[in-house]
């Protein structure tokens, strides 16, 4: 029905008069403003509409569901506001195929008169979106009625009418497109995505890729938004600050825990959990602990509708929380040593932008606490803890990270030692610090008066009082984000095979459309039967049968949420007697005879495993730089480096490092705003000092200061 | 020194006069304020003493700590509170050993001057107390000096004066005894016990018995505070209703974790993590719901000194936390059904007296939260949670449990049926709610629009939007309390072996002070020898070699903390190949072989385990009456038993249950203010149904309204 004349009588039919007002054709709005001008006969008043269509990302299979927008002339669109509306995700504009095959218009000349004329059986799934600010009575409202040489005003009512006469037509909105910029309510889906996202112009018509939209060299603190959240490790939450852990970070956190937990169980450290609020009283009894904690804590003041007579802080961290008790536990030397340890979560209200996983207002950790009789032991204890902390890193998750202690200026607040694992991230060439072991001195049992009497026999008597020496060490979920960031890719999460949920997805392949049912049958149970033979093995699989899929839609559903290994079955693969495997790091394919393919799987997935882990190391490796001269440390860093330095070990030389390293830097070259050029840090003094050359006490020099230098550091800029 | 002229005489050396007034020999202090009456030369004002020696609660190899403890005679010795101050446990009077070997001296005769004589190389052990009352300036103190009938007088500079002249004395505290009936402050270690133990009489002289003070059958609330605090299950904290969980009661939750976690797995729910901040605006988005909470949530309304635009709530359960993202998650009937659980705390800040383990403030458990095409799917699932809920308490915890539904006045806030399982507690005669699994409907998918179009392929084009059905289900570690309160007894704590830390302590015995070396490293060895076995097979054991204790002291210790099973390895015992094994919960003795002890301890565990649970159900099924009419409703309820009734099932009808089940019992017999005489409400629906006589609809009537009766209801006072 491209004859306007038709529309015409159609529009009279339902009691609604309009005459179309013809001018030259117009390509855009801009040039039908000005056409209009041109014209005589026009209202009064009036409002120019545009009307645009979309499309949600679905399944191919699925019935193409268009929504037709119809807005002010100077309203924007805003795609993710109508999604979030109508429960779509992800609206693009369509194509070209769309207009013409469900419309039967062609860009340019779309209005809601095409309505009338919308291809047999598609119009119970059009939806239809008005904007408010074209329904005020009385003013005429002007489209492009099937082409763009005549425009027709009508007024809302009218519009109304006709669009309630189609027939089959279910799906039509009322939207307020003025109320869409600022936040929606909490409930809605899209309100905690950054702003940028939600107001992103629409993006070019194209097939739905799922997923990822952003290359992990080109925007890499976007990338890595894009993968933890459509990998599906986490979602946004509408309590700033605050992440979902969805049940596949998770799953690599009960791995985590498991062992760990099994770790120090060996050890003989044993579980409790302690409450989660802190009396200020008790909180600020450790001066220099507090300081380090107080702007960060959060206030418990009322319960129900009442006002609490002491307010309580939810715990930081549970120095404060537990030793307390210690006294009364440990009564003689024999009860040492005390080892607890607790999984909970803790809350620290920083201010600073969160980043899922790394700076989050909340998130799980465990903490160990634990007491011991003299240094010696609670040193060795801090150090074991140490290493689980490395083999955590190293075979749970193949993040190679370097082992050190921390400087003055980074330990512990109200510690005497920190000992750290640091991580390292190619592609922003920063460290990130994995997980600390404090060994506290008597600090805190001085503080909380947790004492033994000297049992040794020279000590006669009196038996002075001797205070404990205690230890406490803390392993987060950062532990998950360090591992996102370090192996993920364009394609989206790479898990290494121990702590995927889902170790080895199935997916039948080499179906077609003239495939016989008993041909699709036999693949299908070939598929049912690999995986019971792997389940049985122990290892974690998943068989997607879904058949309103193709297998490459599926290959980038598993892909972006990291399964370690594809299994492709088909025909082919079932004549010969063998499955195709597809590795998820590395894209490396391989088949694998059907006899012992459990023990085919078992063995590369433990490959997998350990070449991703001597990939990274490999990479960081390269990446940390031993500069004996302070004039190559920022060049260093600038060319995403970690430098191993010879130093002093001054607080004030650390200070004057971050100094300089920040300078030289804004003075040399502009600076890139999403990498902003922030001073290095010491992370740590690592325990495998370099012998080549080694550090001569009295001779070496800082780097730096030219003062002495004691041992290597490692310097860098680090998240 | 039993002469007071030498005491004069010293006194006088320090520079303090006084004269020792004779009187007529004195047995205790109303003799001597009389006797005092009848002599002349007393100070014109003067206040009288009691001296009295405590010792601290320590091992026996230890050496003595004498405290002495110097207070107005009017004044109460607050043992709690002295040892509060002291950091000693469990103080007990010396008995006259103690008075006789170190202070010289005998009973009724004790006073400050005893300091002077205390036996060589103690006196760096001795504590003294001082009354604060006694240190008023310008007031004579009236001492007994080391005998009985003649007093002398100082006043508080001399009493210092004297005290500090004692050479190697070096603990001397002051204390201010009428604040000790208050609260101490938070981190005091009393502070938190319940304050009738803290003003307990001192007991008499004795052996330090650890543990239990009180029996079950005598003062059941008093005994439950006991065993979970002795046992080392659980601390006070010094937030009121808070509790620290200890590794025993831990690691109980931990087999929990173990088995519902498997159990939830086998059924496809996936663990996640939601944060534990709610806002305020989403908290309240279901009506009914939050009515059921409000009262109970502790708002965080500050973070470092910066107060909250909003206030956030710490999730008192977490529907509203969750359900707004299964919008998102559930696009499609594909995506269901979506199975999500956590592990977490949640807080109720409840105004009712606490309880350890029952109702606590914040309190651990799991949470699960699933959405279902259709209700038959939901109420399955609701079903399969339950049984497992009934397979932890009885499986693990050897507690019998009744399962069926709430009724309308007790089921969860907002949903439409909560499934439960009910636990009895003999001694009391109350049920208790064991955990609850609830079919939400569809209240929450409407609240928070989760919905999926229709798939059926009768829907059409169209596909109309169905709202899901939900279910959540919570286990907490209220579990642990209603175990410790079913099985443990007089001697403290009672552990099924499935869930015990230490399922097996192996004690050496039959060691004499004439035993050999030799022959005490051979039992030493064979308990080791034991142990190492026993661990191979994978039984939880521990060795208490620790041979500063009596074998007695060890077999008080460890049944006060509920081990299953303890080995007795003596010298016989090896003789004859065999090891003696003793149950916690019969204290049956058994002899076994050595050679297949590893199979006997296991099957004696077994054993235990089930005869644990079938004793406890026998008990309740005779608790379990079934009452026909309703003048034997209250009797049944008044001799501890629940009451099985035919009901109407109408809530107006349990409200007058309730009603007339309190005031029946008040108006019959006095109030017992342990055990109030509170009113009976349902525990549930049973599902199994008595059937002799069975419900005859429309003929059976409700035993209270006389209208008619649609199933039997079990009805009890309750926790």
């Amino acid at each position: 029905m491209a004859d306007v004349n038709a529309l015409v009588t159609q529009l009279n039919a339902l009691g609604i008069s309009t005459a179309p007002v013809e001018h030259a054709p117009v390509e855009n709005n801009e040039q039908w403003t000005e056409a209009l001008k041109t014209v005589s006969g026009l209202p009064s008043s009036y409002v120019l509409t545009k009307t645009l269509v979309f499309k949600p990302k679905q399944p191919k299979s699925d019935p193409i569901a268009p929504i037709m927008v119809v807005i002010k002339e100077t309203t924007a669109a805003n795609a993710k506001a109508i999604g979030a509306e109508l429960k779509f995700k992800d609206l693009r504009l369509a194509n070209e195929d769309v207009l013409r095959d469900i419309f039967q218009t062609a860009k340019g000349s779309v209005s809601p008169f095409a309505l009338g004329q919308v291809a047999q059986g598609h119009i119970g799934n059009v939806r239809v979106v008005l904007d408010k600010a074209l329904l005020n009575d009385g003013v005429k409202i002007g489209f492009h009625p099937l082409n763009s040489s005549r425009t027709v005003f009508i007024d809302s009512a009218s519009l109304k009418k006709y669009i309630s006469s189609i027939d089959g037509l279910e799906h039509v909105v009322e939207m307020d497109f003025t109320a869409v910029a600022a936040p929606a309510a909490p409930e809605s889906k899209a309100s905690k995505k950054p702003a940028a996202a939600a107001t992103k112009p629409e993006e070019p018509v194209g097939m739905t890729k799922p997923g990822m939209q952003t290359r992990k060299s080109e925007n890499f603190s976007k990338w890595y938004q894009e993968v933890v959240l459509e990998s599906e490790m986490l979602s946004h939450y509408n309590v700033s600050g605050c992440y979902i852990l969805r049940p596949r970070s998770h799953f690599v956190w009960e791995q985590i825990q498991e062992f760990f937990g099994a770790g120090i169980k060996a050890m003989g450290v044993r579980n409790c959990y302690f409450p989660m609020f802190v009396s200020s009283q008790v909180l600020e009894r450790e001066k220099d602990h507090i300081e380090g904690f107080a702007p960060e804590v959060a206030w418990v003041t009322k319960a129900g509708s009442k006002d609490l007579n002491e307010h309580l802080a939810i715990r930081p961290t549970s120095e404060t929380v537990m030793y307390p008790y210690f006294g009364d536990w440990i009564r003689s030397h024999r009860d040492l040593p005390l080892r607890l340890n607790q999984w909970c979560s803790v809350v620290r209200w920083e201010f600073k932008n969160p980043q899922p996983f790394l700076r989050t207002r909340e998130f799980l950790w465990q903490e160990g606490h634990c007491a011991y009789f003299n240094k010696e032991q609670a040193m060795d204890e801090a150090r074991a803890i140490l290493t689980l902390y490395r083999r955590v890193y190293e075979e749970l998750l193949a993040v190679p990270v370097i082992e050190g202690e921390k400087s003055e200026k980074e330990k512990f607040a109200g510690g005497v030692t920190t000992t750290t694992v640091e991580g390292f991230i190619p592609e922003t060439g920063r460290g990130i610090q994995g997980g600390t072991s404090h060994y506290l001195g008597q600090n805190f049992s001085k503080m909380f008066n947790v004492v033994v009497e000297d049992p040794s026999p020279s000590a006669g008597a009196e038996r002075p009082k001797l205070f404990v020496h205690q230890t406490s060490w803390g392993l987060s979920t950062r532990t998950i984000g360090v591992m996102v960031m370090l192996h993920s890719d364009d394609k989206g999460l790479v898990l290494p095979p121990r702590v995927a949920e889902t170790q080895v997805v199935i997916i039948p392949c080499g179906l077609q459309a003239k495939t016989t049912d008993a041909e699709r049958s036999r693949v299908n149970d070939a598929c049912l039967t690999v995986e019971a033979r792997l389940r049985k093995a122990g290892i974690r699989v998943e068989t997607d049968l879904r058949d309103i899929y193709t297998p490459g839609f599926k290959f980038n559903h598993w892909e972006l949420r990291g399964v370690p290994l594809r299994l492709e079955i088909g025909p082919k693969d079932i004549s010969k007697d063998q499955v195709t495997v597809v590795r998820r790091d590395n894209s490396a394919r391989e088949s694998v005879a059907m006899s012992n393919m459990e023990d085919s799987i078992s063995l590369m997935m433990i490959a997998m495993q350990n070449e991703m882990l001597a990939k990274a190391r490999k990479t960081m490796d390269e990446r940390v730089k031993m500069v004996l001269k302070w004039e190559d440390f920022v060049p260093t860093l600038n060319s995403k480096c970690l430098a191993l330095i010879p130093w002093c070990e001054r607080e004030e030389c650390e200070e004057q490092i971050k100094n300089r390293s920040t300078r030289d830097v804004m003075a040399d070259e502009p600076e890139d705003e999403r990498e902003p050029s922030m001073g290095a840090k010491s992370l740590c003094l690592p325990y495998a000092q370099p012998q080549d050359p080694p550090i001569v006490q009295g001779e070496t020099k800082c780097v730096q200061c030219g003062q002495n230098a004691l041992r290597y550091a490692l310097f860098g800029r680090s998240y």
